[in-house]
Parts: structure tokens; C-alpha cells; sequence
């Protein structure tokens, strides 16, 4: 019989959910021991619930010296901690010669230790969750399949969304927060989306992003529509897709949700680079009305509609007023906030996931590539719908796929070594198939004609 | 006969033209001698010309061990550097007990200076040129009329803009760069601008900045327009009027103006985050075209007309046009560089100032307050055109206030000791009867009826 093979698992917050429960449940028949670490450590022991292959630790895996031990008794450590600390444990890893798995971007400090963890024959994979990670996978496979028959691959967009599921689906926003809501109300922030069509480089700041959105539709769940990443050049070359006139990559949303939520933007409300002077004696409408013009008589509603341009009978207005966001009766009561902060309050008193509700996180991949001498789309769509509060869609994309692979290099079926992320045909291949059995399946198809941005374009 | 004093100018630049004039001129008569510094030893030879009261040093008046021996030795040192190093000159003065001169803004790390520098005895006067500087000047000496007879300030408004002059105003956009075109670019970046309207805080982010002016008439100039500068709310402390409920400070340009320049708002062209692919071989209108959405027919112009809501009757394209955003024969030729820059560069071949051109300083002031049961406007308004390329408006406006308040350190008129600004009755009295001189002159009127944004609202 093999040696028992000792799991160590940073950080177990909500996002760990169905990542420890695939792990508890293969812990027997793999013949693991789950080593796990939270903050919470009543929390962690309650879903262990005194299972014979698991122990809740009490360090502090924040603490370099502390995790240090842990670690060098680890066969595989798995990193859920705050993206901000897993350069600092995969040093540690490296150190101890250990393989480490994160959910999370390669940042340029972790992309640095990709020599000396080749020398120390450790491997560090990286983006192993939804987005990043199945995205990465579902679309390698697609690219891999074209680039085998010698396809020329001509355009590549990807889109993904978390959102709630229909059944749940009960606001005019079409959206609850399903994920952390601070990278909801900021996200697009911090430089001007980038990205590359039919040859052309395209530049959009902040402020027009909501209103460049794609419409897509996803068979059997109806329109959505997506605006821009703010980068979607580098995956150039994380993909071999070097000289690709056209790569695009999105956020999913419901229909009309963005160019309502173009309204915070143009006002101002999501900025979160200054704090607010008297922000905790403020209601939602004096909120709004700090961004609008003085009058001494006009309401808050006509200004509103004024400066913006609004129209009576603009659906997007619904969408406002239910939010709350002209009610006078009530302080938002936060000292010193930013907007972000103020408008985040706001939007989680009505964006709020309640006990019942699911949620739901769709991908949708666009391939046109070139086979002799026709243009050819294959068009690859996935659709995952969470099973309660706990395994959440979100919790079941991001965990599945580390759970699955951390069973794989266990069973030393992978080779790979240095600073990854799962783009290899030997990773992705068994992480996609098994994660079919789990209801997490891509439908692709092909769409004739295919859609050209300019079909009298002559490959570059 | 008393000794004679010697004043050290660091940094002798274009800005600096009007300041040495009167310091040379007056050199004889008040038994001074000027050390002057710049990096261009040669121009700032020509331009002393053998003056027997002057000599051009050669050190590098960044480097401290270099520029300490001459400070040590000066009786009174005129910083014209950049404004980064003003606080380490500040500190080498401290420690040499000299008094010092900037026309820069009171930086943070300047303020933590004021007790040591008060402790030494030693006067560092900061904020004396023109805006920073005669604005003060001219704004505290009104507000210190009202407070004399015992009015309430109820509303502060100041306008200052760097413009050509009319006789030299040529072009549809009624603006030529007359200061450092990189800050025209960039004006209104970096956060939302802040300011208070009867009581009621105001915030306009960076993308509403230049849709959100006021319109100011000046005697015998004709329309200006205003934009809100970024901070408005400081300035109720420096000026002792902490319960004002009205106090904005704006940037004067000419009427159109900031609707036009909006556009490149919009568009992100005046983004200095990022560096565009491609840059070097840009045409200006593959600039734009960068910041449009793709489409294989459709001219950059109606894509333009389009995505901005431009109507075809709209004056500011004219503006767009005769700059040469359209232009396609020839490549912009800046590699790595940012939005920010190739605009600059677009801008730089056409808002350039002719050698016959004058330049415009024109200020503003508005103050509204209340006397015996009633409400009073006084508005103070003040233009002031360049005589010449060398002796510009903003040269003359930034450096005789400098001087002249030099002149009167040097005779010891000053008691003021530590970090300041030209808020003092002693100060600006004597600065801006001698700017009379000059033809630095505010008119001041009353305007009747006053001008109330809320005529109902009673005195908080």
C-alpha cells in the first residue's frame, strides 16, 4: 500500500466549500490526510465534523515561521489565502521543495520564480479556478483541436459571467452579487480596457466601458451582454496566439444591465480614490445629489435625468428607483467612505443572494479560425448553475478544478514543473472531462456563416 | 551706506525672465548683488549681459553639498527650481538660517517645516507667483474689506486662466499653449474635483469635468467659461473662511473651449496611465480611430460623430478638423508613448505661440456677503497681457510679486517668520499697490442685485 499523502490546505473560506468537500470525500480511497488552516477555526471544525482523514490546524498561515512546519510536511499544499500572499508561499514551497496550487493570476512576482522552482524540480500552478482557470482550459482545448487539423485561428473572444441563476433572477437589474462586491462596484477600474481587432489596437477608458458592451446569446438562457477586460493582449501569448488580429475578452452581464449601471459610472459613485466629507450623515439621495449640479428647487429625479440625458420613458430608470437610491428617509451612516464604499452599501441591501437563491456562471468562447482557404466559427458555451448557498456555482468552478488536479499529481500523473497555469493538453484534458461529471460541460458548435469582422480581409 | 545683500536665484528659466529684470534693474539702487544658477550657463550669461551686480554661477543647484555654500553665503535665496525641490532647499535654508522664496503650492512636507523653521527665525514664503500667489493676494484683500466692516462671506468664487491674448487669438479654439502644455493636457486628472455650494458638498469626476462650467463675463474681454479646479475645500482654512457655504475655484478658458477639448475626454486621448502599442507608426488618425469602435467601412469621422452624439451643425468640429485629428499622411513618430503625449504632440504643432504672440493672464473673483440684513456682491476682475515672448503675461505675473516682495524682506520690512503664504495685510498690501505699476491692476465693482444661487435661504 502507498504511503498516506498529506494534503496541506491554506485558508478555507466560503470559496473552499466544494474544494474540501471532493477532497473529504476522496480522502479514504485516495488515502489522504487534509491538513486545513483557517482563521475560523470553530467554522473549519464544524464542516470537518471529526472526519478520520482531516485535521483542523490553529497557526496562522499568514505567519511565514508558522506555515513554514506545515508546509514541509506537506506532499501538495493548496493556497486559498488572499491572491496578495501566495508569492511569499510559493517561496516557502520552493524552499522546502514542495508543489503548490493556486486559484489565482500569475502576478510578475510569481512569473520570477519560475527558473528557480524548475531548478528545485517543484511545480507552482496557478489560475486553477473559473476565471482564470476554466476559461483557460475550455478554450486551449478549442485552439488545440484547430491548430492540429492546421487551422489558422482569426479571431478569439471569451466571455464569462457570474450572475444569479434564472429561478432566482427576481430584480430589474437581472443581478444579485453573487461574489465579492467591492471587485463588482470597481471592476474596470484602474486603466483603459486594451485590446486587438481585425489588426487594430482599441483603447477604452473607464468611463465609455459600460457602453461598448457585445450582446452574446447563450442557447437556452437567453441575451447577455459583456463589456470589455481590462486586458485581453497578454493572453496573446499565454495562448501561442501571437499574431491574432482579433482577441477579445469580457465580463457577462444580463441585458441592460450595464448602461444602467453607466449611470454610477458618469455620476461618479464608483470612484474609491477619495473619501467623502460628511459621508456618514448623508441618505441615498443626498448621495446622488452630491454629484449633480446645485439648484435650490429642481428634485434630485429631473437633475438626475437632465445631466445624464435620461428619458421618460427610459426602462433604466426602473432599475434606479427600485434600488433606492432617491430615498430620503434613512442615513447611510458610514464615516469617511469613499463613493465605491457608500454605493456599495447601498447596492447590498438589494443585491443581497437570499437563503433560497442560486447562482450561476456562464462562459461563452467565439473561435473563427482558417481551413483551406474557408473561414470556419465553432462557438463553445457553458452554463453552471450553483446548488445552494454553500456549493455555489462559483464554489463548484473555482474548487472542482484544483481538487481534480491536486488528485492528479498525487497519483504523479503530471510532469510539468516551474511557474503554470493549466494550458497543457495533459492538464486540462482529465480536469475538463472529469469536471462533465459534475454538470460543468462546454457545448460547442458550429455556426455557419461564420461571423467576420471584415470579410473581405485578406489574412495578414 | 548699508551692506550689501546678496540674493542667491536658483533655476533662472523662461519663467524667470521678468523676475531678474526687476532684480537687475533695481540691483544699483538698493546695493544688492544677484548669484544666479541655471543649468543653461550660456543663456544665462546673455541674458545678465556683464552686469556689474550679477554673476551666473555654475553649480547644480539640485545636488544640496553643491548648492549649501552658496546659500550659505546669500542673504536671501529665490527658488525657481521644480517644484519637488523646494522642501529640500527649504530644509538647507532652515539649517543655514536664510530666508527663502517659492512660487510653487505648500506642499504637505513644506507645512511639517513651519516649527522648526519657525524656531530658526527663518521665513519660508511660499505661493508667490500667480496662481498660486496674486490670486491670493487679491482675494484676501477684499475678503479682509468685508471681514473690517464686520460682513458675512456667503459665497467665494475665483476664476484664473493662462490664454492668449486677443490681438494674438487666431484660431477656433481662442487658446495657444502659453505654460508647460503637458499640465493643459492633464489638468483635472488625478481625482474629482471638490467644492461646496450653499452648503452642500459637490464632487464632478474627471469625465463631467469640462461639461460642468460656468460662464464668466469680463469687462471688456468678453465670455469666458470656468472649470472647477480640484480643490476648492482647502482653501476655506487658508483664507479663514471655514463656514463659508459657497467656495469654488475654476480655470478660466475661452467660451467653446471646454465642450471641444471634452471630446478628447471622452475618447481616453488624454489618458497618461499607459503606453500605446504601435505608437511610432501612428497617423493622428489612427489615434483616434484606436479610441472608436472597429468597423470595416464606416470613416473615423462619422464613427466619431456617432459614438460622441455630435450633430453635423456642431461648431466644435471645426475645432476637431483645424487641429489635424483626420490627418493620414504623416506618422506622429513617438514610440512608447501614452494618449497624453501624442495628443500633446498634435496639439504642440498647432496651439503654438507665433513670435508675435502675447499671452493673457485673466482673473476672477466673486464674493457675495451679507451686511446689515442684506446681501452685497463685489466682483474683482483683473487682465493682464504680455508685452512680449520674453516678458509674458505669466512671466510678469509669477516673477513681480516674487521681487517685489524680495525688495522688501531686504529691507526689512517682513516679520513674518516661518512656512507662509501671501495672506498677511502687510504682504499684499505693498505687492499689489506696486503690480499697479505694472499694469497688474484688479477692478473692483458692485454688482447689483447680487447674485444669490438660493435667495431664500437663510444664513446657516
Amino acid at each position: 500500500m502507498n504511503k498516506k499523502k498529506n494534503i496541506l490546505i491554506l485558508g478555507a473560506g466560503l470559496s473552499a466549500s466544494s474544494l474540501l468537500r471532493y477532497l473529504l470525500e476522496n480522502a479514504e480511497k485516495e488515502n489522504w490526510h487534509l491538513s486545513i488552516v483557517d482563521q475560523n477555526l470553530s467554522a473549519l471544525e464544524r464542516r470537518i465534523n471529526n472526519h478520520p482523514h482531516a485535521s483542523a490546524l490553529s497557526f496562522d498561515a499568514l505567519q511565514p515561521n508558522e506555515r513554514q512546519p506545515a508546509i514541509a510536511k506537506a506532499d501538495l499544499v493548496i493556497s486559498m489565502l488572499p491572491a496578495a500572499y501566495h508569492v511569499a508561499v510559493a517561496k516557502d514551497c520552493i524552499l522546502l521543495g514542495k508543489n503548490l496550487i493556486t486559484p489565482s493570476y500569475v502576478s510578475k512576482e510569481m512569473m520570477e520564480l519560475h527558473e528557480e522552482a524548475l531548478k528545485k524540480g517543484v511545480l507552482i500552478m496557478n489560475e486553477l479556478g473559473v476565471d482564470p482557470g476554466i476559461d483557460h482550459m475550455s478554450a486551449m482545448r478549442v485552439l488545440d483541436e484547430i491548430r492540429v487539423k492546421n487551422g489558422r485561428i482569426h479571431i478569439f473572444e471569451s466571455f464569462t459571467g457570474g450572475l444569479v441563476a434564472p429561478e432566482s433572477d427576481d430584480n430589474p437589474w437581472n443581478y444579485k452579487f453573487t461574489w465579492n462586491p467591492r471587485n463588482v462596484v470597481l471592476a474596470g477600474q484602474g486603466g483603459a480596457a486594451q485590446f486587438i481587432q481585425e489588426g487594430k489596437y482599441k483603447f477604452i477608458p473607464y468611463h465609455k466601458l459600460f457602453r461598448r458592451t457585445e450582446i452574446i446569446d447563450i442557447e437556452g438562457y437567453g441575451s447577455f451582454e459583456g463589456y470589455a477586460n481590462r486586458d485581453s493582449l497578454s493572453y496573446r501569448e499565454v495562448y501561442g496566439l501571437e499574431d491574432i488580429p482579433t482577441i477579445y475578452r469580457g465580463t457577462l452581464r444580463r441585458k441592460g444591465f450595464s448602461r444602467a449601471w453607466d449611470v454610477f459610472v458618469q455620476l461618479g459613485a464608483t470612484d474609491d480614490t477619495y473619501r467623502m466629507r460628511d459621508s456618514a450623515n448623508m441618505t441615498p439621495r443626498d448621495f446622488i445629489n452630491s454629484f449633480l449640479p446645485y439648484n435650490e428647487h429642481d428634485s434630485v429625479e429631473l437633475k438626475l435625468r437632465h445631466y445624464l440625458k435620461i428619458d421618460l420613458d427610459d426602462q433604466l430608470w426602473d432599475k434606479l428607483v427600485w434600488l433606492g437610491i432617491f430615498d430620503d428617509t434613512f442615513k447611510i451612516g458610514l464615516p469617511n467612505a469613499t463613493p465605491a464604499q457608500i454605493l456599495q452599501h447601498i447596492l447590498e441591501k438589494k443585491w443581497r443572494l437570499e437563503p433560497h437563491d442560486k447562482d450561476m456562471i456562464v462562459m461563452y468562447h467565439k473561435f473563427v479560425y482558417e481551413l483551406d482557404q474557408k473561414y470556419h466559427e465553432v462557438v463553445s458555451e457553458m452554463v453552471c448553475i450553483g446548488e445552494d448557498q454553500t456549493y455555489t456555482a462559483m464554489s463548484n468552478t473555482v474548487g472542482l478544478p484544483i481538487a481534480i488536479f491536486a488528485k492528479m499529481m498525487l497519483k504523479n500523473q503530471i510532469t510539468e514543473k516551474g511557474v503554470q497555469r493549466p494550458i497543457q493538453k495533459e492538464v486540462y484534458t482529465p480536469i475538463l472531462n472529469e469536471l462533465e461529471h459534475f454538470g460543468i460541460t462546454f457545448k460547442e458548435k458550429e455556426i455557419n456563416p461564420p461571423r467576420l469582422y471584415n470579410p473581405e480581409a485578406i489574412w495578414r
